[in-house]
């Protein structure tokens, strides 16, 4: 056995350490200026190991928004799962998201930051991540209507309504004036106001 | 009486003819690639004739915006007008909004293109702006509780909401990863996407 050889879960941890390095670095100076210097430096190794993970800086994107799309959704199931309803699933959904968004240095300040720098990556990737968002809040719409909480609507079309009402006023927010960065932002405002929206919107659900 | 001197009547033509040439050209160039030079040229005067007019670009940008804030605002009262209820009202806002924006160079692209640029002269403007739609809603909402269509809410808080979206929709549409000028737009799609989250919310507010 070679000594110098990494086994399958050596190389699993630190791309895992690349990443959050990366995740902090593109959040800090955002995708163009981050270098894979930084990046390597954030994991206290030279850049020409970093090489032996990673091919280039976009393909760390890729997985850094790969990875935060997965942790995002499995802890959405995660929460969902102790809900009773398809109005609380709704509710948690959001707060959920929110409060994701709060916690990490978040996806979203990332992907308005270099959304036209690295405008191909993010499509294709976004694309996916939005599918299985709206799966979830069709799953839910069903799961409404056959529980006879919810009138009959058109689930497809509901559900992207709701998705990107969530999304749009969280964009809005980060592209306020005022806000210079994600700890500008007053979440608990901004989680009112989305209360408040959705709140209605189930009203208008409701049978 | 001196032949040169120009009449009140002539000064607010001219400004009018500067604010529409500045229009164009704020739409086609953005606020800081904009010159002088490039209005003067918009109406066919020279540079120095325009000072007679403006002191410089952003007292033209801050008039373009205040013009066409106020255009919306009486095309809203004016479309109203003709509405017999308050959701009739809520929906004929929504919908005069988009087809303003559609049919004019439009406010939203040029507030999303200046936003960063203009930034201490459009939040003065802008908060202002909404200010005036906000009261318009508040009337509608009020009127709805008047008129036993809608249940009893916090007026404020639900007009605050209704605008919120509306203006994060419209902004998510614009900011779209696929979207590079106002005519990518595709305004049927994000108008039956408005409609479908403002039936929702109406439904919601419904007694």
């Amino acid at each position: 056995m070679k000594s110098k050889e990494l086994s399958r879960a050596d190389v699993v941890d630190k791309r895992m350490q690349i990443l959050c390095a990366a995740q902090r670095c593109f959040a800090r100076y955002g995708f163009a200026k981050t270098t894979l210097d930084d990046i390597a430096a954030g994991v206290g190794m030279k850049k020409a190991s970093l090489y032996y993970y990673y091919k280039n800086k976009e393909s760390i994107f890729q997985d850094v928004i790969e990875y935060e799309s997965n942790e995002l959704l499995n802890l959405l199931n995660e929460k969902m799962a102790t809900c009773s309803n398809a109005i609380e699933k709704l509710l948690m959904f959001a707060h959920a998201r929110l409060e994701y968004l709060r916690k990490t240095i978040n996806l979203h300040e990332l992907s308005v930051q270099v959304l036209l720098e690295v405008k191909p990556i993010i499509d294709r990737l976004f694309q996916d991540f939005q599918r299985k968002q709206l799966e979830v809040l069709q799953k839910i719409l069903l799961e409404g209507i056959e529980q006879n909480i919810f009138k009959q609507i058109d689930v497809n079309q509901t559900a992207s309504a709701i998705l990107s009402v969530l999304e749009a006023v969280v964009l809005k927010e980060f592209q306020s004036a005022e806000i210079h960065s994600a700890s500008d932002i007053d979440y608990n405002k901004l989680q009112k106001q989305l209360d408040t929206i959705l709140t209605l919107m189930i009203d208008g659900l409701k049978k």
